[in-house]
């Protein structure tokens, strides 16, 4: 159990403070050359550099010095869940980005459509990358499968990707990968790692069994491997550490997904920052905490595009005038980890974080971006300590001792 | 098992990328008066100052705020061992430090050459400060004891210390020591902590009864004391731990063992720090990890003597050149300790650290020392986490969750 949690439902008190997050994913970066600017250094902020004034910034470290997380690990160390207690499978996070609605007797599985030679060996692991459309129709005949004493969904992804979920009692999710990770081999069985997992590894069996005949007309996706099995993990609600009432605001289903992975209202967001903005402001007195996630810092990042990155960042900044309209108690804008367009990828590197409020010591700073957070009054601290701290400027936390 | 070390198992990849260790022992160091500057920062370090800008600096904190290391845990660290996980005895260490094999079936302790009186009772705890020769002498005498069972080593170190190994099945580590810490006493005798170690008190009660014997005409080195009896630790290996080939190239014998305590390939170092790089560039191809050691950093501080700490330093910053010319993907400077020459000793003050990469995020320094190291793009961090950057910076290490 994370001692913070305890802290926290041991201090906590009830004051009609409202915490918006705002997370820009990804938003840490690099400059593309030594002595350079990194992206949110060449932004053009106006609105995040006038809100440092009465902030105080510093650098959050998603999970350890060196580790560069995934999106699961990277917003659970935001909603203060430490990334190294609470793990999410592969195929709970896939399911998480359909906006598959897991529940604790579900076993999610991410599914990868395979072609298979006359042999029965695999010859490519990923069909051909399959039109989605295709897929769609695969997942649409495999969906079909009856086992008895368990229901079994299955949903499409992207091109050969695909999500199975199997929900029923007792199922555990501790069985091994069927993908081989090869191919001029056949596809491995399913096969339990513990002693509570054994029906879920015969029921996965019965489900390829069942798959192999319905596909085996549909090469060059004629069949499938399983991988990621796993049930989500136990996690205690936000409301029930925070004691705030939670909601969501994301476009992207993945992040929906993880703001349900901890219990959080999800709201409708729309398409746009607008759209979510306008959702915010009418949904403002039903909850105590805003998670706003912007997705588009990472993409671009990811793209290797600097300057798209640098837009989208002048994108989020454009909106903080919106949330401040709302008076929030606390406001922190920060990301789940550096996506630098340099890299083409998440990295490691401390995420710039702005946490304004009332009760902020000021460090001096004028402008928001990685150098400024580097000198800022919030040092460099580990991700998962962030909600302590809004908590504490919201004046949600008692003292600790007498 | 430390955390750290199974993030770095599951998650570390092979890419062919170089990481340079280059240790500069006490590195850091404090101003003789306030206002004034360091030994680092006193000394001409073009070569290192040229390098932070593109680099990270920060400052490593070798155990815990306070802690002044010894040579061990200060390596330890830096290998990304935790040095409180990990403990080193002083019989084992002393081994180390004159290049003594030890196995896993070695039991390692520091000797102590005494005087005893007519009585019995010890007068003096140092021998009189025997000469070395005196020493080695007595050494070779007691290095024909036989014991049945087990094989007995005895070997000079220096003066009147020696070092006793007996090697054998089923020897435990935990024994006092025999040296009663005073004068006008008899020696003690040694005495097992444990029931697996009551195999090798008995060891070493008949090896000072031959002793004593052995030394009778020998005052004022009449006999000898048994101190830090230990086994060398379970550690697990370099190359088990981070899939990287490590090559040690260091000048002293201690720093050759701790380097062989991890499993690294203990390479021939010569005498000299040029010496040092010639047997890098022979050896580059064939290692993806190297660990160089300079101790004049720490010996000229421990003397006091800051002019000539000065002088090594800029000796040290001579060599970044030779090593830049090998294009590793990550160079790391920095110290296992600071040892400020005002002090005389080690000390706890955290230690300057430059990470150099092409993915380093810089920090606007533009010389190397600990007031910049302060303001640097590291932060203050533990040395355990040292070669998570360096595993990242090398591209070494997948990302943690999806």
């Amino acid at each position: 159990m994370t001692i913070t949690h305890d802290l926290i439902r041991e201090h906590r008190k009830e004051n009609g403070s409202k915490i918006v997050l705002l997370v820009g994913d990804g938003l840490g970066g690099l400059p593309l050359a030594p002595g350079g600017k990194t992206e949110l250094e060449t932004a053009k902020t106006p609105n995040l550099d006038a809100l440092t004034k009465r902030a105080t910034l510093g650098l959050s470290i998603p999970v350890l010095p060196g580790i560069a997380p995934g999106s699961g690990p990277g917003h659970l160390g935001l909603f203060g869940y430490d990334p190294l207690e609470y793990k999410i499978g592969r195929g709970v996070l896939e399911a998480l980005g359909i906006d598959f609605a897991l529940g604790p007797n579900d076993v999610a599985i991410r599914g990868n459509y395979c072609t298979l030679d006359a042999a029965g060996n695999i010859s490519d692991r990923r069909a051909g990358r399959i039109a989605s459309e295709i897929g769609a129709k695969l997942c649409a005949k495999l969906d079909q499968i009856k086992i008895p004493g368990v229901e079994v969904f299955v949903r499409p992804v992207k091109e050969y990707r695909l999500v199975i979920v199997f929900r029923g009692e007792g199922l555990g999710g501790n069985v091994a990968d069927t993908d081989p990770q090869a191919t001029g081999v056949p596809p491995l069985a399913a096969e339990a790692r513990s002693d509570c997992s054994k029906k879920t590894a015969e029921i996965a069996n019965e489900f390829l069994r069942q798959a192999r005949e319905i596909l085996k007309d549909d090469a060059p996706a004629n069949f499938l491997t399983l991988r990621g099995i796993d049930k989500l993990p136990a996690i205690p609600t936000f409301q029930e550490v925070y004691g705030l009432r939670a909601g969501a605001i994301a476009v992207y289903p993945m992040y929906r997904g993880l703001a349900r992975l901890v219990s959080m209202n999800v709201l409708d967001a729309g398409q746009t920052l607008d759209d979510q903005m306008t959702r915010l402001k009418a949904e403002w007195d039903n909850f105590d905490f805003f998670f706003i996630h912007f997705k588009y810092t990472d993409s671009t990042g990811e793209d290797g595009n600097f300057d798209a990155k640098v837009k989208r960042t002048e994108e989020l900044d454009s909106c903080i005038p919106k949330i401040l309209e709302l008076k929030p108690e606390v406001l922190i804008v920060t990301g789940d980890h550096s996506t630098p367009a340099k890299m083409k990828s998440h990295s490691w590197h401390p995420v710039p974080t702005l946490l304004a409020a009332d009760t902020c010591r000021f460090d001096g700073s004028t402008e928001f971006g990685e150098s400024a957070c580097l000198r800022g009054g919030l040092g460099q601290f580990e991700a998962k300590y962030l909600m302590m701290l809004a908590m504490a400027h919201a004046g949600r936390l008692d003292k600790y001792g007498a």
